[in-house]
């Protein structure tokens, strides 16, 4: 399999995570975005959203969307709950990460961190959903461990993924202290600290 | 089963689509969002998001985020294809729809037609966007009758919600004679029309 993803990406990290905790074997292909490696003809023809991550499978077909590549590697291992009703849950969350929480978090620190651009500059809805984002993340780990069922599964991965650089969108995990405490115990169930 | 939904979102008639086809039996509990009754302390329990749809399944159990209930319901139907690859890109169409389609062709109609805003005053990011993602469709319907493999699937349901409202935003589906058509087989197969 060959992983395109770039470094600086939590949505490729978390199809690297996942692929290393489940013992594929794999070459990352470094796909710099900042310098629109995503745009060209090659890269397009592979995946036409124009997106990392992206993945050649060994069979030579192609695979984009973070959480469709984590479903489909993950399949009938241990990060998919094997109960209908958990299974729809971490979808669930996968689902609301691509939607409410990824387009605020991710964004933030990426406009900071990779654009230069002060904190106090940002969009205040970026900054208003990216909080109520991590307020929800709180709520739901107020009295379990993972976001799903008792063990880490492809929900933790994804919503790790941006949740553990928030900081550096302006976000203050010390608001969220059951977050911070998920965050230690995801990073070291997937060995990622 | 109860279905909480507000009529003119197609993220909640999707589940209804999907529940029809499945023969499902459920009580649709009429959710006006414009009146934010997503917010009221009792949408609140069921849902911490905030958002239609909600489900409560049969044994009292709540599910949110459309897709991931559209998985649920369907699995093991043949809205999911039995392959494990197509299964896999059905995945890959529904994360797109809600990162690349829906926060632009939906949000453009939300706004046309229930905020009163002019198609001239819309955000112009908003509009490219919206036109990519069609454009997206449209490639992806070149050479096939349904988004993955040769029958309506998932990918289908989620994306023909917002896609045959498009108009009611500003976008024009005469440009996009592929998508057209594929509407038209969406809504035969799934008796919507």
């Amino acid at each position: 399999m060959r992983i395109y993803g770039d470094s600086i990406s939590g949505n490729c990290l978390k199809v690297k995570w996942a692929a290393d905790h489940l013992g594929l074997s794999y070459e990352w292909i470094e796909t710099d975005v900042m310098r629109a490696a995503t745009r060209t003809p090659e890269f397009l023809a592979m995946n036409p959203a124009g997106q990392v991550p992206a993945v050649i499978l060994d069979d030579g077909r192609p695979l984009a969307q973070s959480n469709a590549i984590l479903l489909h590697l993950a399949e009938g291992s241990d990060l998919i709950p094997a109960d209908a009703y958990e299974r729809a849950r971490m979808l669930e969350w996968m689902f609301w990460e691509q939607y409410s929480h990824e387009p605020y978090v991710a964004v933030a620190r990426f406009q900071v961190r990779y654009l230069g651009k002060a904190v106090a500059d940002l969009d205040p809805k970026l900054v208003e959903r990216g909080k109520a984002a991590l307020q929800r993340l709180e709520d739901g780990l107020a009295a379990q461990p993972f976001l799903v069922g008792d063990r880490v599964s492809l929900a933790d991965v994804a919503l790790v993924a941006y949740t553990r650089m928030a900081e550096e969108g302006g976000f203050r995990l010390a608001d969220c202290p059951k977050v911070q405490a998920w965050i230690g115990r995801v990073e070291t169930a997937l060995n990622i600290a």
